[in-house]
């Protein structure tokens, strides 16, 4: 095991200056067995003649492979590289040690079994093709960083297709955790979620979710801006997806710009990657509520959001009230692992947000509106608000 | 952790009467972290913002994987279901017990961490396009319980189409412990191959492999037969695996049953369902060698194969010399990931096979050409024997 910041001893690579290249070697994850082979006794039970007795039961009833096989607790971490982080396309190669990390954070966090899966293809169909071929063996699926608009076509349609939860945690994960914080930053602030007008910078994977879980959630009113400005009915330059978002969204009918969006909204929500002039900010209605998401720059820095924002939140660990999917994806699986879900509803994802803002409790304050990652009570409330609402809405097959 | 025969309390489950399903309750393996991420630190590291300096490094340069991922020392252990064991074509969620036993065994003694892929699909286009889209993440591949004859052409395109060992287990596995328990043989009755004349019995993926294995040794003749008879040019009804078989087997153009094969020849070798009755046993040539590896039932039962064999084999446990497979694969992938080779040749192969007969060494004896599968010399002497034989052969990337 190394553990981070470690002395790693004299430098053997240019690479090790660099403390999260040492970390890296040799990789984060590792496959290992559970039970012990020892002699000819537990090989004959493991392995021939005995796993034959295993594979027969389940052959005739392949619900079994649930009892016994890993699949339970497993889930297939799916990306094709295409937009990992804020790098963009940078191939599946690349994109291993995030989706490595992943499966590090969804043991740690969830207890869940998670293998990395790197696709060598960009095409819509044949990842969703891969995916159907790869789940006998699995029991959830998370996508990442795979780029908008394919990724909301490869959820919806792996959703369809297959009768295990599939879950794109750049939308959902992030959407998740953003209601989470703003149900707390509404509290602390007393209002409720109806009270507010938002504003989403970015109609990308994230932007598409956060708006849609806010709506789910009885927000106001939400205008959403993507580079071009805000998406409305007099826009003729939009996607099917944005289109559709329109139809859903900006009930003001506004036009024009983000910055025009802006004047009077109580709360702005920031995943893309632009910025936001400090005049724009000072047009915002009183006691607003600015996340601004962008990594490693957030679209409006903190302190200028300070000048006129009631609750502040960014997605960096070196300020107060960082938005982090660790809040959301491990006990979500978890969740409906444990229940053994068909699928993850918007039900299942509002309990989740609703947990993880509930934990925060009586330390509730404008500097503390999510709790830690490191909080424990996170991993055992967010499964369990998850797993009441399979139940609830009829997707689970454990009840 | 489980150990096998342990007490596990009151029967939870009609399946607990038989040791074999509590064993395997909740599946054999896991993933786990090899990194402790314990506070922002450690998660800024091992995953945003530092994972992203990693990212990019393999972007610019996607060797760096092998340094920086566990692609260097994984394995994906793929099956479409169709020939499990003895079961036949049981389904891909009826074959995963199988595949998580030989991820046990990769880690157990080749301390590889193996990834179980169990396709929901039997079509060789398909599991090919499946693979390749796969291998960015991982550093090998392992096909197991493919049925014949698609096993053939599946391996031989996707070692042509990827630069990461493309390995059979129920071909080159098998015919790898055959060849190393066969040396012993014929040392231990004071002959050389180029002495013998062999039989095999079964054309399909195990009896091809042993058959070019055994003429890549240097054996002197070797005929085929499978449920129709001996393979030779006469039969009209060949595959083209099994034409291009006849053309290079057989010298002695024996035609009808395998019993007829059976006279005077100096070796059997059963990778067959089949039996073989006991007066064609008794006109094999003295001091044979019979190695009946059906399981669980043997081609020619101990008892009789000792009535004029020298040194007798089975697939099973309590028999001596049993042929495991596990002897030859944990090894070969970990001297082959450990040269990181780009393919495993023939050469590997015989070194595996080779190694695996030397540790024998003093001990050897008609009732022991094997070593147990729990000799730890095994496990350090077969990758070392491989790993040379990948840079002798000119295939190995680290020398």
């Amino acid at each position: 095991m190394v553990t981070p910041g470690e002395d790693s001893g004299p430098l053997a690579n240019p690479f090790d200056a660099d403390p999260a290249f040492p970390l890296h070697r040799g990789g984060k994850i590792e496959v290992r067995p559970t039970v012990r082979v020892r002699d000819r006794g537990g090989l004959s039970l493991a392995y021939t003649p005995g796993v034959a007795r295993v594979c027969s039961a389940i052959a005739e009833d392949p619900a079994l492979a649930y009892d016994f096989t890993w699949k339970a607790n497993t889930v297939l971490v799916v990306t094709d590289g295409t937009a990992v982080l804020g790098l963009g396309d940078i191939g599946p190669e690349a994109a291993l040690p995030v989706m490595e990390g992943k499966a590090l954070l969804f043991k740690e966090f969830g207890g869940v079994d998670a293998v990395p899966i790197c696709l060598d293809t960009k095409d819509t169909e044949e990842i969703i093709d891969t995916v159907v071929r790869l789940a006998p063996a699995y029991g959830g699926v998370n996508l990442e960083d795979i780029s908008a608009p394919r990724c909301f076509e490869i959820e919806q349609r792996l959703d369809a297709l297959l009768d295990i939860p599939v879950f794109h945690d750049d939308q959902h994960g992030t959407a998740v955790v953003v209601l989470a914080a703003l149900l707390n930053a509404a509290k602390v602030t007393g209002r409720t979620l109806g009270d507010l007008r938002a504003v989403v910078s970015g109609a990308g994977a994230a932007g598409v979710a956060v708006t849609d879980i806010l709506l789910e959630a009885g927000i106001g009113d939400i205008a959403v801006a993507d580079s071009k400005g805000i998406i409305g009915p007099d826009r003729s330059d939009l996607t099917e997806v944005k289109a559709a978002l329109a139809a859903r969204t900006n009930r003001a009918d506004l036009t024009g710009s983000l910055e025009d969006a802006l004047a009077g909204a109580d709360v702005f929500i920031g995943v893309s990657a632009g910025t936001v002039g400090d005049a724009a900010v000072a047009t915002m209605a009183p006691q607003s509520l600015i996340f601004a998401l962008a990594n490693p720059d957030p679209e409006i820095h903190p302190e200028v959001a300070h000048r006129t924002a009631a609750v502040v939140a960014t997605g960096r660990s070196d300020f107060p009230n960082q938005i982090n999917n660790v809040l959301a994806f491990p006990g979500i699986f978890r969740g409906a692992l444990d229940v053994r879900a068909r699928t993850i509803t918007p039900g299942m994802k509002l309990a989740a947000a609703q947990a993880i803002a509930d934990v925060v409790g009586d330390e509730l304050a404008p500097d503390f509106v999510v709790p830690s990652v490191f909080d424990r009570r996170v991993s055992a409330e967010v499964p369990r608000a998850v797993a009441a609402a399979a139940i609830a809405d009829g997707v689970a097959r454990l009840t």
